[in-house]
């Protein structure tokens, strides 16, 4: 047998042989800029795991929120998918169905996702392009045709309209005898990132919280099983932040959602069960998986010991996540399939909870049907063949990625106490401080790849003059904006102008005197009042946001 | 603050939770078939890292052989390529090397493989479909003409026959007037795993490992930089075996040649720094990380505590890695790009020294110029955007990770113990226990996915009726055959014949009477005797194997 040798021996060899070492030129950082070790050892890993580790489905849940985690029940490959008219992306909700998808994740196009009607004069040009065009309940209605609305579970990615839109689902469901009590998804909503990063408001933040908790109270009530925010770091990684930055500011907008829950005099326990998270997972296989775990521990603790939750599920940090549509290149489309395969490896390996995979293509177009399939087909492979779904948090104890963990949740909480000394989140919103830093880290990160010093495949290095993408693409009809304007006329020549006028007047009122404002929504909704016509409304009471200037 | 709670405490609530829990209906095991635990903690991971870890670059080299890994210089990316002629394959490595490739290896055809020139009629039919046709030093010229030999380096997976196929490669770099110390590569001439798994062997066990022995005397002395053999596990686990197979026999056969290098007079640390391993990367991606971590420790520990070793690179198990050809389905091929991804993503983890990537097309075709550039993209991904490659060993600690090492390198003990009880390697193969085992091994894993209780994406669940393939396919021109019987003729009616006599005599005179046959095949190559005329002459005097019954 050999002697043992003592670890700080080791170390001294090792340190003595690396400085003699020649080494690559490359920048030994994370995608997001922080210096990496050469290596990490036991010093560096988790020193206390009955405190920070604990077991899957425990107290901090680092390493999962189920104990049995996808023995129990596999992430829900969950492609969000939309395009054209209602019927049109009902067809590719069949299609995915049938290809083994089991959730439902609804795209919207721009003039839905900010409030307008698609016969507005604002929405020429726009309907249908990057997601489905929703503007009445008869298009949730053709867009759910079919589908068994009590057993599929349905996310819906919109913000600003987010109440009118939930209320088109709910009400949509009524009319199909189905109890919103069956409800099963989630619904974006989450107004304090698109001040931050994604930019699609309705009116300004002070209102737009207040509808929010209008949602958890009322959802709450009536739709229990509804996830009534999906707080997103999604758009604010896509914007060009850092791993840091998209796990604290999602988390401080998180915090920001239970502060005003509890101060319209919510119970903690009663809504907190009922807020998910939606995350990147960014090219940095590690980084993401440490980020990943940290949420969920940070989480636990400001539940449990700030806000003093006692109920469990308010501790447990949910989330769907998407691979990173910013890391995906237009030349070489294929190439993307790779980058996504990666990208959803840590996403499963960090216990997310629901996840979409990329198509190869999204860079050029909306996806088609063969891109979307191998998109997911990917999560089918890794959770049937790679067999990484058989033991829970696979990565806790390694050093490296307990030490990442560490870390995040460190720089994590440095920006929490920034945003308290700021004010809170709405005050660093008003002043531009979320916006400024997004902005500074995504310049740092651009001028990485002009400069060559990170490096892109097919962008900056083993570039190909090959004539653009060989692969198909999937074309819009030019008809849909057409028939979207003819079916609008008919809506609105078919329907009771009074109860329109008095619903809308129910919804002014209900802006300055109170009342749950989503309960007015739906009741709006079966009066096929629209989107555009009830966005105007708020607008008109509400006011605009006025975006500061950060630079 | 949290008050700690004990790690019992933890555990016998995480087991009563795990105990009511609902668990889906799969195998929890490894693609092996060893049953997993649903999570590792502390207690399960590696207690004494001092002794069991170190540091990269450290006895026993679990955590990667070099200081720097892959901070230092990236692994090889190195795609397996041969098709046709040779002038033809030279084009292909001409645009692998322009694409950015950084070594080159040869796949050759069945009858270069089997001993028999392109003329031969036991060819017909075969010639260059495989892998390329190389009968002669002329081939040879044409397979590496314009590539810099002493700048390139090169493998060339050949086994019966390997000697002959160096003694080509050497006497093409003479003529081109480069010195043989400056030739950089690997032959695989691992015979031992021919008559295991592979079944391309030229003549029996201990006249083939009487000519590995004079390669590496050869070697030592004249071509320092050349890699001896490439002791392979890929065929063994493509052959169906577990992966605590495919890390048991491997290293076995390495240690066989190990003695016979040691019988023959050689210091061990003269020959054993140039022998380097070849394994599989495999679908389940963490019993392939632990594979790896676990080849490297027993290698160093045997060749240091059983061989006496004392040079620490006789210590270092080096290794190529391809991904798993048996993984690949015909159906929905794409779905290819996304299990090789996987696969390369753990022999990085793994430490490998450098990679094959397959290509979407290789159960249909050889791989087309696309399918085999998107391979290589993958590796270049790996390397440039998914920061894996910054942090040597980034998986040590992990408590399932350290556990599965520990586990897979007491299978290879027992596995050792239970070779050596039979009397080593050659009996085993003779009485077909090797055989054996892998068949049984294939015949379980071929069962599971039969009953579908191991699940492969297009075969037996989300199958696709879809009417076959809609990728591009690589076709052989069937003139290749015709092309290569008129150069043998020339080559036979141009050359000295009473040269080829006199070099085929001595080779026939050195199997009885000694001295180094390597050296004897290299003058043979000069005089341009063919591949089989050599390959012949050892049949006849060395006889043929007759494989034993195992069923």
């Amino acid at each position: 047998m050999s002697t043992p040798v003592a670890s700080t021996d080791r170390q001294a060899l090792w340190k003595q042989e690396m400085d003699k070492a020649r080494l690559r030129d490359a920048n030994f950082t994370t995608i997001s800029g922080t210096p990496l070790a050469p290596v990490y050892g036991p010093a560096d890993g988790e020193q206390d795991p009955d405190e920070n580790l604990g077991l899957p489905g425990q107290y901090p849940y680092t390493r999962g929120v189920h104990p049995s985690m996808y023995r129990g029940r596999l992430w829900t490959m969950r492609q969000f998918a939309g395009f054209g008219a209602a019927h049109e992306t009902n067809q590719r909700f069949q299609f995915l169905l049938k290809a083994g998808q089991t959730g439902l994740s609804v795209a919207f196009d721009f003039p839905t996702l900010m409030g307008y009607d698609s016969d507005d004069e604002i929405s020429a040009g726009e309907v249908g392009q990057v997601g489905v065009s929703i503007s009445s309940l008869r298009d949730m209605e053709a867009l759910f045709e079919g589908i068994p609305m009590d057993q599929v579970s349905t996310s819906m990615t919109i913000n600003g309209p987010a109440p009118i839109m939930l209320a088109f689902y709910i009400a949509c469901a009524e009319k199909k005898g189905i109890d919103p009590k069956a409800l099963r998804g989630t619904i974006q909503n989450d107004i304090l990132k698109e001040y931050q990063a994604q930019h699609a408001w309705l009116v300004p933040p002070e209102p737009a919280l207040r509808m929010i908790t209008d949602v958890m109270a009322y959802c709450t009530e009536h739709v229990p099983q509804w996830n009534t925010i999906s707080i997103s770091g999604y758009h604010i990684r896509e914007a060009g932040s850092t791993a840091a930055q998209e796990l604290a500011f999602t988390l401080a907008n998180g915090m920001e959602y239970i502060r005003r829950g509890v101060a319209v005099g919510l119970d903690v326990d009663d809504f907190a069960p009922r807020l998910s998270f939606f995350f990147d997972s960014h090219l940095d296989f590690f980084e993401e998986i440490a980020k990943f775990r940290a949420a969920r521990r940070i989480w636990a603790r400001k539940m449990r010991e700030e806000f003093g939750a006692k109920d469990p599920r308010s501790w447990m940090l949910r989330f769907h996540t998407q691979t990173a549509g910013v890391s995906l290149t237009a030349q070489q489309p294929e190439n993307n399939i790779v980058r996504t395969a990666f990208e959803a490896l840590a996403a499963v390996l960090g216990g997310t909870q629901s996840l979409h995979t990329n198509s190869m293509d999204e860079t050029l177009s909306l996806p088609t049907e063969k891109a979307v399939k191998i998109a997911l087909r990917t999560q089918q492979i890794l959770a049937e063949e790679t067999e990484v779904a058989h033991v829970a948090d696979p990565l806790g104890g390694s050093y490296f990625v307990e030490a990442q963990t560490n870390r995040l949740e460190a720089e994590a909480e440095k920006y929490f106490q920034e945003i308290e000394a700021r004010g809170g989140v709405v005050p660093s919103i008003m002043n531009g401080f979320f916006q400024l830093e997004i902005h500074k880290s995504a310049v740092k990160y651009q001028r990485a790849i002009e400069k060559g010093e990170k490096r892109v495949v097919g962008v900056n290095c083993y570039v190909e003059d090959d004539g653009g993408p060989t692969i198909d693409i999937h074309r819009i009809r030019s008809e849909t904006e057409v028939e979207a304007r003819e079916a609008m006329a008919r809506l609105r020549s078919e329907r009771d102008p009074q109860a329109v006028e008095r619903e809308l007047t129910a919804i002014r009122t209900a802006c300055h005197a109170g009342g749950n404002l989503l309960e007015r929504f739906i009741a709006a909704a079966h009066a096929e009042c629209t989107l555009g016509e009830i966005a105007q409304v708020l607008r008109e009471e509400f006011g605009q946001f006025q975006e500061p200037k950060i630079l």
